[in-house]
């Protein structure tokens, strides 16, 4: 241990994606990193990939704990962590954060040393193998201070965000699970459950199936474990959107069996769209498309990139539709609606299919 | 008019994106094609288009009327075409079926020469100026027979789909009514209304959210004025579908309230995603993605696609996201799982900044 590192030897608990990045990062930046998980050969592979080792260490010379295991088994880790390595500050890294305060506040343990974070990348069930020490580099890093905390416990988190590259966001546990469940965990219940009514829907009529109903049952591909875990985590904070989104359905519904017009709601839905930050902060932005119709073989992607180049427009967001029957796709190019024409001229000049679609309002 | 024409003279009431487009297709395929709009400068741009002309026509000579009017004013236009043009079949193009005929049986007109159909691009409140001969060409055009239609009807609907290079799809209205529903109208009524509540998200919250909110909610962004007709038109079979998603919310929501799993509700959605026909009809596919980091300027694609190209690796799909604050972004490829490392190695040794992440399961 030399005196430069800034945490002192490190102990990961979970050497799943998460922990192991942040073993590979801490490693890179010169600190001694300690790898456990309950399943040894997650660490081992963990190591392997550059995120620490795995050995005997002593518990009195650790200076910070990372706890990266699946929601369900944070309380009892942290408070374990604690115990275990008592001069060392604990963080962990999990996604929901205010329950598992009030969990920890309920044992006798030693909440100054403890901060709660949320780094907002990758996955907690994904394995090591995937590790890598870039994995946070410009992402959002939730610190969430609580009451107990030492002015150690806070800054050490801090700079661990720092030193993972990404961006730290402060707010107390219970905002960032309001956040969470306002961002990310209901439009995952959503999807899940529109998803869910698919699989009653006979193929015939999914042969039907465009763009929009991917998009929006696409997050309900996640891992059901994982998000049983987020969302029990969760769940009064999400339970209350779902009911207010109950009764938003049941509006809409109500008012569609009445004949009565849904406009100013989905007038609603427009503009909660366009509430979402953009790209690089600035608000949502209307794009025009060109689509170009692409062999699906190697090689393809370049000659079409090569001759788009031509056109000297920059290129804001790129789709693929593939069609359902004939072995090819369409790439769809967003661009600002003022080169629009320009770069389907070129597109079409190069002896590219192309066809110029509002895809946002098909029906 | 020549005798090789297949439709005879062709009317065309409706000049958007649609109509104008079919007029394009049929000018293109050597019909001769009328225009009519209720905005006689719509008829005039889709004229400029390639779409067909504007002018004074004779009644008894039109072989084929097209309807391609927003949904709300489709049964008055078709029962009033079907008076006017004698000797003409007549087709809509709407995207709503059964109450439209309902509306079209209670009315005085012979329904022995209507057909109801859906090609299902584009929008219809999108302008004739993007309108274009090749709209339609390997898209899904649904034709829904009913009991009074003559042979000569539906020939002259499926016809109308040959020429236009669209793949017909036949079943009766209130299947196609079901189906859109369970496809589109239901995901864009959901989609809208979870993005309805971001609009009391505060933006310190909306900085969390990441890729899988805006896929829920981009088609949330589409015309309200069309959609409310839309849903009008289809009212009875969304009301019983939203029905359905508000009762699993409801369990979803009682559930997490009672403190019990919700993963068997997860674990359906998970199949409902993968009920969803691939690319190229075939079942979906799990595939692994590289993120490549891309410069937000002109050229950085065609040098990344160039460089992805000498993996030999097939790029099955690809998304961008959009750094918030840096300005640039990071390109995902999907590839089969077997060839991400490949890949992966690829694009590192080219000098790219690479993250090899399950993005799906991004908590």
């Amino acid at each position: 241990m030399s005196e430069d590192t800034r945490f002192g030897p490190v102990m990961i608990i979970g050497a799943g994606l998460i922990g192991a990045s942040v073993g590979c990062t801490l490693t890179e930046a010169g600190e001694e990193v300690f790898l456990r998980d309950l399943t040894p050969s997650h660490a081992t592979v963990a190591a392997s990939r550059g995120a620490g080792r795995v050995g005997a260490v002593d518990p009195d010379a650790i200076g910070l704990v990372v706890v990266a295991v699946p929601p369900a088994h944070l309380a009892e880790v942290v408070a374990a962590a604690l115990a275990e390595f008592p001069n060392a500050f604990v963080v962990d890294v999990g996604s929901v954060k205010h329950a598992l305060l009030v969990d920890l506040q309920g044992r006798d343990v030693d909440l100054g040393r403890y901060l709660g974070t949320h780094p907002m990348a990758g996955s907690h069930h994904a394995g090591p193998i995937t590790a890598r020490a870039d994995l946070f580099v410009d992402r959002t890093w939730a610190i969430t201070p609580h009451p107990s905390a030492t002015p150690g416990a806070l800054s050490t988190a801090r700079d661990l965000a720092a030193c993972c590259g990404a961006r730290e966001v402060v707010m107390d546990a219970a905002e960032h699970d309001r956040a969470v469940a306002e961002v990310s965990h209901l439009p995952h219940a959503v999807s899940a459950m529109v998803a869910a009514g698919l699989t009653t829907v006979s193929p015939d009529h999914l042969r039907l199936a465009g763009p929009g109903v991917r998009d929006v049952t696409r997050i309900a591909g996640g891992d059901p474990g994982l998000w049983d875990q987020i969302l029990a985590a969760n769940s009064t904070v999400v339970g209350g959107l779902l009911d207010d989104l109950i009764t938003r359905l049941q509006d809409l519904s109500g008012r569609l069996a009445e004949g009565r017009s849904v406009r100013g709601l989905l007038e609603d839905g427009v503009a909660g769209t366009r509430a979402i930050p953009g790209k690089h902060g600035a608000p949502s932005t209307a794009y025009a498309r060109v689509s170009v119709e692409i062999p699906d073989t190697p090689g393809a992607f370049a000659r079409l990139f090569a001759d788009a180049d031509r056109a000297g427009v920059n290129i804001e967001d790129i789709s693929i539709e593939h069609d359902q029957v004939r072995p090819r796709g369409w790439l769809s190019l967003a661009v600002t609606p003022d080169r629009v024409a320009h770069l389907e001229q070129t597109m079409r000049n190069a002896g590219w299919q192309t066809q110029k679609l509002a895809e946002d309002t098909k029906a």
